[in-house]
């Protein structure tokens, strides 16, 4: 096509920076205990946050996000063009009760843990093509949701693996604007379904890793970038056993990531916060973006992010009828310019 | 903004007219029966269509429909630059199972039965922002799937409400290309979450209509347009319940619907099918538009068609925590240019 903004297989390049103007995170008590949890909005300390379940308690923290994003910026919900969100619940319960108190056109998106960075890539597009000036991103996990709906009621107690992660309690906003300069969007490599076939629904982490470096590698490929044109490149939530995996599958593939290459799971907890495998959910990327990366992107620590949002896309009926685990991930580059 | 194409509210204009360059329809054997039956590629007479589940064999049906899609075009998985589908399962398991044997850059979307209007309108989107040349966007239901994931297991053979309707057993596909003539999108109306406090799981269409009011207002007021600038309005999935109540309030804002409106929902199947207030599901609209509209549309039937796709965003876990139905409608205009 003429004047494609497409470059390679996957990868689209906005015809200008798109900045990030406001970001918000609000969390649960465990993850404000972790390494991360002074780059936080809000820690909510109470898991029900005042609702009665704790689905309406996750749907309130993506609400919270959105209104300090927009307090950050003294924006009100009439200047926002779109809202991209997504939560891991059966019918993105999480995300359409946060956005029926919103005036704003909505689409909501499944795409498990990578759907802060599918929203990024959307914003991008939606602002690049001229249709929004300032576009809401959200997306939220809770450990107790999570739990419940996936694996079993909390209050059962069963043992958790070795390999599992726990689930980010914590909800993630950003409001991406039409032009400027700051920390901005330049590109987006959007991920395709990976499926290699394994089945262990207790190790989300290995099965993600062949889809973050699947859309690794593509982003190198499609923009001739090494992995050391940038400061950091962080996965969504492989943690420890799943970014180990990552980064010697990219080793074989020629690309050295051991200088600069993180994942929010292993981040935003620590080893003695007994989350064996590290954090996931997708509040995590959105929660460490939100908090950390952006306010390290502003005060100049980082200059270029690659975020790698990564999704486990099984659910308990396709584990139950046998089938393996199909996973993608969406890379968004993040630079100040 | 400069040089914006959001026009009023919630309205997006496409800046040059985006053709659908294919669409195909895959359904079971009781939509096959229906009014309609002639106008679908493939009927479909197993549920399990040789699969091992009903959820593997909507999948097939999405997998289906892209080929066949692409086989009337005489393209091949590599021409696409993008995949927008969506589903009514918990996790998107038919599209996210479908996508992981195509290797496209997906977005699963949630929508329930407004997916097919919201991938219609990012599809535009990503078209008109020139990143990309094709993209591919797909829907899907299934009467059983739904029906043993929303409410009881078919085995049970709980009686069905009067006000109930009947999941449509099928799979759209739609092929939309970059610029050219035929049956284009011209332009789309994003809706917002609307909730009117209604709790009936059983009287989706009532719950339904107030969205596709809404947005059908909107349409009118962005763009200035009256009903009888449209040959045909259909909104998705409302019934006949749902379709009489937009109709009734639609009028009381001054709009006469009685000439040229209609529902999928109510056409897809007739009366004496025993499906009660009519078809619903994600494969609903979908079917409807690739089958009839599209063909009616390329032989010169209709010129200008208003689709607006309807969805209930409700889960059975909102349901049990006694939440109210939030709902949401997108309309996308096709006209013959």
């Amino acid at each position: 096509m003429t004047g494609s903004k497409k470059l390679g297989k996957q990868t689209y390049v906005f015809s200008r920076p798109l900045p990030i103007l406001s970001t918000a995170s609000v969390v649960g008590r465990k993850e404000g205990e972790g390494p991360l949890g002074e780059y936080f909005d809000e820690v909510i300390t109470d898991p029900l946050f005042g609702e009665k379940s704790w689905e309406k308690a996750e749907s309130k923290m993506v609400r919270e996000a959105v209104d300090i994003a927009l307090g950050k910026i003294n924006a009100s919900y009439g200047d926002l063009d779109f809202m991209f969100g997504g939560d891991l619940l059966n019918q993105l319960i999480a995300s359409n009760f946060a956005a029926r108190d919103l005036p704003v056109p909505f689409y909501g998106l499944f795409g498990a843990c990578s759907t802060f960075t599918a929203a990024l890539s959307l914003a991008g597009i939606a602002l690049d093509g001229d249709f929004a000036d300032k576009v809401l991103v959200t997306s939220s996990s809770h450990y107790q949701t999570a739990e419940r709906q996936f694996r079993f009621p909390t209050e059962l107690g069963v043992q958790r693996k070795p390999t599992a992660q726990w689930t980010v309690t914590g909800a993630g906003a950003a409001i991406i604007g039409s032009s400027g300069s700051g920390a901005c969007l330049t590109c987006a490599t959007v991920g395709r379904v990976v499926d290699m076939g394994i089945t262990d629904a207790n190790d989300m982490g290995s099965a993600m890793a062949p889809a973050a470096t699947e859309t690794i590698k593509q982003h190198f490929e499609d923009t001739g970038r090494t992995p050391d044109y940038y400061d950091v490149i962080a996965t969504g939530d492989l943690g420890c056993l799943g970014k180990a995996l990552a980064e010697e599958m990219l080793s074989e593939l020629g690309y050295d990531m051991s200088k600069n290459y993180t994942d929010c799971g292993v981040i935003i907890f620590t080893p003695d916060q007994d989350v064996h495998a590290g954090g996931s959910g997708c509040g995590c990327s959105a929660t460490v973006f939100a908090g950390y990366f952006y306010s390290s992107l502003l005060n100049g620590d980082y200059h270029k992010l690659l975020l790698v949002s990564t999704g486990a896309l099984l659910s308990p009926t396709s584990t139950q009828q046998g089938e393996s685990i199909p996973c993608i991930a969406h890379a968004v580059a993040i630079e100040k310019v």
